[in-house]
């Protein structure tokens, strides 16, 4: 079974400043668990030609897809489809059918198709526009580089455009249970477990909250019945506290 | 000026599945930016050995320093610290003073310090310890590379021990401006202001929220005074509303 991998670029010097919270990768992976496409790499560069360009070059070879995020409005910094197109070898200008969509967008509100709203129809030649329902201005697909915007609204309308376009593999599945026991007591067991069963991913996760700490162990497979059958060897090896 | 930069490197497999929301990059880049450090880079990848050596090599060559977050518990998919070491070029086996800690850690509370609680003292030869005050199991810095845990209390935790002792330069500073208009109207003014004030950076951030929207623009600089005059040709350029 061959499952498609993504990786995920933000473009944005306000994450990298701390300014915003980056919640469009979150959203990304979710959906792109559900939709049996493995997100490898996440990545956050400044809004600079040459490193977006070279993320968008190492990333577009070594996945199946790439989701980028941000950088695609009307003002200085949104540079994004321009070193997009570089990374790709495409060139680039305002096109028709991403104009007629903003001057319709814009005519229906009485406001100006002025130069600066413009740059938003520059899309790549060869690129596939994406669909914004919420402000018109749309993202792109090129070659297998998706670009969308930062404004999380409109960037996960952007993924539902695009998602059922692409082909998934089986979705990822998982299980998890919740103990309340320190990672460091369950570690010998869960280790011999893990590599007894190289057919599934078991993942350890401890947290500590409100001065209690425990483990949330995680199993995640493509199948089912892999996931039920490590699950139950899970509670048999650590039975339910109480 | 000289100012340090950084990238931060989050190893884990929960976070690109989408289970767990990354916040420790936040944390960093908040702390970094107070620090006078700039990060440049975030990276995300999975639990594996390979990916994690590559983007460490990657990381360290490109930026002062690295801080990296997660895998270093006692569980079978803990394996930052072989994975840093291995990029470093240094050998690691657990080490006396790592030992030590957690063997008066356990004495104390009476627990075993068993195979697995012992992986946590696994530290490259050359290393520094990185204090845990939370749950004692250290983090380490080697080279220009920090290794932390995943645990958000205990990464904050181990930030405030590490951060104390690396050199930052000047401070970036920022004012911001909350504008009930779209980057539309006010790129073409903000775009002209950009190009005659190089001497600072101007963001421009689209929001959209319960069907309002605008434009936070944000100006940094490490000059706060040049801050202040862009500030002031800014509300000229664009006086408050009402």
């Amino acid at each position: 079974m061959h499952t498609p991998t993504a990786a995920m670029l933000v473009i944005g010097d306000e994450i990298l400043s701390g300014r915003t919270r980056d919640s469009n990768t979150n959203f990304l992976a979710r959906a792109l668990t559900d939709h049996g496409i493995r997100l490898m790499e996440a990545r956050v560069v400044a809004d600079e030609h040459d490193r977006i360009k070279a993320a968008v070059q190492a990333l577009s070879s070594a996945y199946t897809h790439v989701f980028t995020s941000g950088g695609i409005g009307p003002t200085h910094d949104d540079i994004t489809a321009d070193a997009v197109a570089d990374a790709m070898g495409a060139a680039i200008d305002i096109r028709a059918d991403a104009r007629a969509l903003l001057q319709a967008h814009y005519d229906a509100r009485g406001m100006e198709l002025n130069a600066a709203r413009l740059r938003m129809a520059r899309i790549p030649d060869g690129a596939r526009l994406i669909d914004n329902p919420i402000s018109t201005a749309p993202g792109f697909s090129i070659g297998n580089v998706h670009v969308m915007a930062g404004v999380p609204t409109i960037f996960e309308a952007m993924v539902a455009s695009v998602l059922p376009g692409l082909t998934g593999g089986p979705p990822m599945l998982s299980q998890s249970l919740r103990l309340m026991r320190g990672e460091g007591d369950i570690a010998a067991g869960l280790g011999q477990l893990a590599a007894d069963h190289p057919e599934v991913s078991i993942g350890s996760y401890p947290f500590h909250q409100n001065g209690v700490h425990g483990t949330n162990i995680v199993v995640r497979s493509q199948d089912g019945a892999a996931i039920d059958r490590v699950m139950g060897a899970l509670s048999h090896l650590f039975p339910a506290e109480g």
